[in-house]
């Protein structure tokens, strides 16, 4: 793979293709006051890099892509599985100290609430047990669920969907990570299990990965 | 700016270049069995590419860079400056009590502490203000410089500093965020003007705007 800068030449016929194609590489020549030999090498260049299309008889068209489309189709095409976590879970009955140990134990931001049948029932944050720290209450006596966010409201992805998209959801949702589920139906409800976790730690290393060039 | 794939042709002439070089088109064309001129699109195209250079009367050399190489390089040019935000501070005197009341307020996870000139002297995350909140103490009466990282524990970066370089340290440092500072020289000795803000949200946000193409 590589890149390549467009020079005013390609421009110009990219341009010319825009807004006359189809159209051959002798009328585009002629356009351009050059011989159709000089236009050879940028006509290949410029197919070659997926701007143009010639079909036979017919000319040359533009095929609406543009060279930043391209260049970030491969960004576009990375993966949840490919940049997940594994999961840190807490059963719903599960103290908010429990909790809180649980975040410090094993260094997470986020902590997904299970029940009795290991399906996802609430999200915990720093900040929603912070805030819980803040109250009057024993936090030994108190239950994950009485602060968790609970179902409906939780905003989840699945392993196949685009680690962009995911990201996305942290942006627009401001959260700092989501659990990645499996659908499982169970008696025709949809349940989830939790496979693992995405989190904007994991956004920050995709873009390290892609800045030096280690990913897939 | 554009992709290409490079076809076999153009890969067997790299290669040939990279153990050959400097190499002329003539004696490429000779190892190719082609002709001159069936190679010069392609030398073309390589030589717009970055891997090859010409020299006059010594032939074509490989540059030494990949495609890949190429492609990250926009990436690894982004800084800091295009994606700090504003830096949230609390004086050295406030107590935990009013910096967990900032964090909720200007909903941040990270507060930089800075003393009565203005200067840069510790750093609050949510996990220190949750890690005090668990104590016994009375947050209002303890003050943030007991309990913040204080320098020169403090990573910090500069506007002028590669974003995947600041991205790297957070990830390295196992932290969310991290001061955009200016250093400003007192009597000799170096301080810290806090001037910025870059987190994991920002690095998130990063990501987004690459698979989107929405950046420069």
């Amino acid at each position: 793979m590589m890149i390549i800068e467009l020079n005013q030449r390609q421009e110009t016929i990219l341009q010319i293709v825009k807004d006359n194609g189809p159209i051959t590489g002798e009328q585009i020549a002629e356009k351009l006051s050059l011989t159709r030999a000089t236009l050879r090498p940028d006509l290949a260049i410029l197919s070659m890099a997926g701007f143009l299309d010639a079909r036979p008889r017919v000319g040359y068209f533009y095929t609406g892509k543009t060279g930043a489309q391209l260049l970030t189709e491969r960004v576009k095409k990375l993966t949840v599985k490919q940049y997940q976590s594994v999961p840190v879970v807490v059963n719903e009955s599960a103290s908010v100290y429990d909790a809180i140990c649980t975040i410090y134990l094993e260094d997470v931001g986020t902590l997904f609430v299970i029940n009795g049948d290991s399906h996802l029932v609430g999200v915990l944050s720093r900040k929603d047990l912070l805030r819980a720290s803040m109250g009057k209450q024993n936090l030994e006596s108190v239950p994950v669920s009485i602060i968790m966010t609970r179902m409906p409201n939780i905003t989840m992805c699945h392993e196949g969907d685009l680690l962009f998209e995911a990201a996305n959801k942290l942006i627009n949702k401001q959260i700092d990570g989501l659990p990645v589920v499996r659908d499982v139906e169970i008696n025709g409800n949809i349940k989830y299990e939790v496979i693992g976790r995405i989190t904007k730690t994991n956004m920050t290393k995709a873009l390290v990965q892609i800045a030096l060039d280690d990913f897939h």
